[in-house]
């Protein structure tokens, strides 16, 4: 119960990145109000114990992970938790009568095999696989409106997807030459401590990890393949740039027919008609990515090739933004029939 | 005129960090519209072109410099020009009726003479330095209230002189015994490019600069004289840090009598109660600039030492809003008599 | 005249980063004196007001440029100027007698049409095109012995080449599948001054830049053709990090029959055997750019993927050392019949 | 037993950054050879498993901790280990003959009160802490000809002490009036990882930690009370730059007598005639961090205050070379009786 009238939500996981971006995201939401923030390794503790940042913004205690008590508290939960958690606790969550968007990955892929292939753990019940709705917005928002259970898309695969869907769609690029080269600033990698992302061996470094073997490639295939009505493979590769917050997706792909960049600029700007959060720039001009830092847009650019008959493609987004808590209320949004854009008008923050 | 009943708010100097970052801020602001962004250098372009994070969020074209032009489209003009450019522009502006917050430093000195030695070059008028009102707003805030005119402090003497202040008042530190030890992000150092802040030879460096010549020096010791009833001279030093936003501020004072860290946190959050943009921190704990970056927060913290009989004040802010564009909008509400807090409830961006 | 007996060497260009940088490593060089530093922009300035990091290092005053002059104080220089520079001083120091060593670029294509094509300044006389060297040691090296003039190799070329060859010369990979996926230090834009490399827009930033336009891609595709005995056609893309030091090239080309990780180590390590600055990785493993910091390493690995049928090459050095000055000087060496590794035994910074 | 005439070195610890950096510099040394890399966590594996960039530079084995049998294979060890290790080491590597540079700070302080008091442990024997040599080696460096045993400076002691020493001793300062801010690249805080030195947490940040309750703070004071003959007590903060290597520390004191600039350049010039690792610059110059980074030098500069009666005092070093590995290289140097530059003659990375 609210006094507010607000729809009352809970963050699952508000000790990671993810979850401490929803509670920045959703100061800003005039129909959202933070009930509940949650972590089963703090509970009990003040948040500010950890993020300091958070001084005087939310509330003080961490609560536990308790589906009833939840379920008592908010209306919304946003599970941001690390893959193979959400797999247990969504079910309980929506039994209880909760909206649920799950930021974990347990849920993007259609296939239980396949997602125990990639993740290495058991998949989720093929129930929920099949109930949850892969919520790109931009592409499937319609879809969102009305349901319970959305799984929130990954980071690299919000980037890629974003940047491939209208030229595939459209059937310019050849779907067996695609080629995605990723980078992502090294919050991706969360805030678990490692020796990959030491402060000491990550700065002025610049490296590539898990290539072909990312977990985000069956969920970038799963769409392609949908969009292109054929089974699409990619090769994709992920390196970690030494910052914190961005992801950009640089991709190849052979042109079918000629196309000039003002070309794919108009298409883009077509299927992104009414879509605010998607920005396609001027022919011949490609974003950097902290023109997108801390907002929720995702800005796209063309390079086309005469001498090889190839296209450039170059996506960016904020990974913490649009590649998770900001894509994940614009979910919330969509599932609740309001604008898109409500409570997401963040501005980058520019230098 | 408005047709939105908004206060109607020009910008002059748009293109340099402080500028665009009065043009983020003020997007979250409900009581004013940005009318008119304006750029000598740069008139007619469109902003995004310099700034591609503004595509689809301001006005396309920018205005050049016209007192009369800006009064037929603004009731406010914040100022964020380079030093000597405000000072002959301003006069202009106040007798063509329009509010004024200036962020450039040529209407913090009362005292013409002092401004010729640090600044090197002709001070503004007298009457113009006696009519500006400096807008350190937790210590000076009520003073605002109602004038038209406010000269914005500066970023150093901003997390100087609120993390000092409460400790002067009381007379519990020695005022010839102070030492700022003071540390800034490089976009301190503006958008004009130089060697000196080119990215090979800042990044991966630790530079000091302008030891005992910064023109903060008069503007900090004019506020702690007028605290202390007594003249207050003190050492000063500024470094470029290799990162963007922030500065932080290492204060060192020789106590009066015997004060612990649970005093000076009691001191200061008495001295700060009601300011929510003052965050004292518990005893024992200090501050890091992240921990405020985006946001209008300035964080302090504190460490005594037996023995030595000195007091370490750590104050840190993100020196393009507490130090610039966000204390100029908390000004403007005062000025309005509005929520200092309004528009301005932005949560740090962390990581 | 020398009263060491060493080898005489001048330096034009010395106070771009190139030129400081084989200042830097000569220090270490048995058989090489350095006995004239050189700057059009800056004769007769110490060289440490510009550079502080060499006071105490090497002699204060910086000469102008005068090939006479040089000749009668110098035995080899190494031009490491502007493009369209040593165009015009080179033959002039070739007649002199000195021996050459340039890391312009204005010398590395055969096709002076080609050269104008993407440099967009006329090109240097043919016969210097043609008497140019291209100093790729790992590959060509045995033609630089006894020679005068050589042209020392780009910096995206190096790392790429180096990368590509062993398997383009098996015939392993398509040639008309080559993509290239460059990113770059910061350091490669040089020292000029611009918004593009001002730190607070690179810092906490990535980049895109020049696609499909680079005046490299002819440099690479001009060796790939004399390996592959037909024309290749590339596409290449370059980046840059917030970083100061290294480049990461990212490649990718269809294979040609079966070859597993452990094959092309295997490949790559017979190609460069005897070659102590090629290291290949174990299967599966692929280079950070970190590991090769401060030295002349160029490391590659591979990642193949049995789903695409692609293999993605993974080759790093650091830009100013494998890049420039570091293949420069093992240019020499080899230009002089010393062991290749002479003088650049440098060890990788690390961290 | 060795064949090559050199002197065998032992590094205990090689897997830190101290150790790492030893093997880096003792590449480059004409008379010392490394004949075992010993780590008591990684033993038996290859050190170019966690250390890449040391492919093809040194044996692959690590060697486990063993007194008899390091003195069988080497003459002089370094232990860069953690503090506590040390103590419990050292002992048994003097009992077996070999000669010992510590650079884990075990056998810095005189007084094992003192040390249990700052470093939480217990002290090494007496014995042991009376037979170390202090080997700040441009101040004590006479000291360390012959001995066997030497403990190397801490990292900031290092950079504090070279900047204040020349004017305490000429009785320019006044002891009781000392405040020292030191800034510190992350790699300082060593490989162990942790939220505070994680990247995201780090990096875009500045952080001060440990204020007054540092161990250097009694290293420091216990030379300054030598130099000064009275007990002298300082203020000291010390912080983390979002950088991987580099001290700078800024020093303030109150001046006795008037001196100028010029008058501390000649002082200081003087006082380090002949010691070519300690660069005094122009007067009103100061170094930044960078124009030392890779090298062993530690450049001072000064800024005087005729407003305030207080200099200004800025040093700096790279905390791994001249903070650590360097300067060990350097006291084994004055043990053996030979050049103090001997294999350390290493420009500045720049940039």
């Amino acid at each position: 119960m609210t006094v507010t009238g607000k729809l009352r939500a809970a963050i699952v996981g508000s000790t990671g990145y993810g979850g401490v971006e929803l509670i920045r995201l959703l100061q800003g939401h005039p129909d959202i109000e933070i009930t509940s923030v949650i972590s089963s390794s703090s509970a009990g503790a003040p948040i500010e114990e950890g993020f300091p940042h958070l001084t005087g913004v939310v509330q003080r205690k961490l609560d536990g992970v308790d589906a009833a008590e939840i379920a008592s508290r908010a209306d919304v939960v946003f599970t941001a938790t690390p893959s193979g958690v959400s797999a247990k606790l969504v079910p309980g969550l929506l039994a209880a009568g909760l909206k649920v968007v799950d930021l974990s990955g347990d849920f993007r892929l259609k296939d239980g095999a396949e997602y125990e292939q990639w993740y290495k753990h058991p998949a989720p019940p093929e129930a929920y696989l099949k109930q949850a709705v892969y919520g790109l917005c931009e592409v499937y928002g319609e879809r969102a409106a009305g349901v319970d259970f959305i799984s929130n898309p990954g980071c690299y695969p919000t980037a890629t997807l974003l940047g491939l869907i209208p030229a595939l769609e459209a059937g310019w690029i050849k779907p067996d030459s695609i080629i995605i080269d990723a980078k992502s600033g090294v919050s991706g990698a969360g805030r678990g401590t490692s020796l990959m992302v030491h402060f000491a061996e990550m700065n002025e470094n610049f490296k590539a990890y898990k290539i072909n073997k990312h977990q985000h490639i069956p969920e970038i295939e799963q769409v392609l393949t949908d969009i292109a009505g054929e089974k699409v493979t990619v090769t994709f590769t992920t390196h970690l740039v030494p910052m914190t917050r961005g992801i950009m997706t640089t991709m190849y792909a052979g042109l079918i027919g000629e196309h000039s960049e003002q070309d794919l600029v108009e298409l883009y700007r077509n299927y992104y008609a009414g879509r605010p959060y998607v920005r396609v720039r001027e022919p011949g001009v490609v974003p950097a990515t902290k023109e997108v830092s801390g907002s929720n847009y995702c800005d796209i650019g063309f390079a086309t090739d005469a001498r090889t008959g190839r296209v450039t493609i170059v996506s960016v987004i904020d990974n913490i933004v649009k590649g998770a808590a900001g894509q994940a209320i614009q979910n919330l949004n969509l599932m609740m029939g309001w604008e898109e854009t409500r409570g997401l008008g963040y501005t980058p923050v520019y230098p």
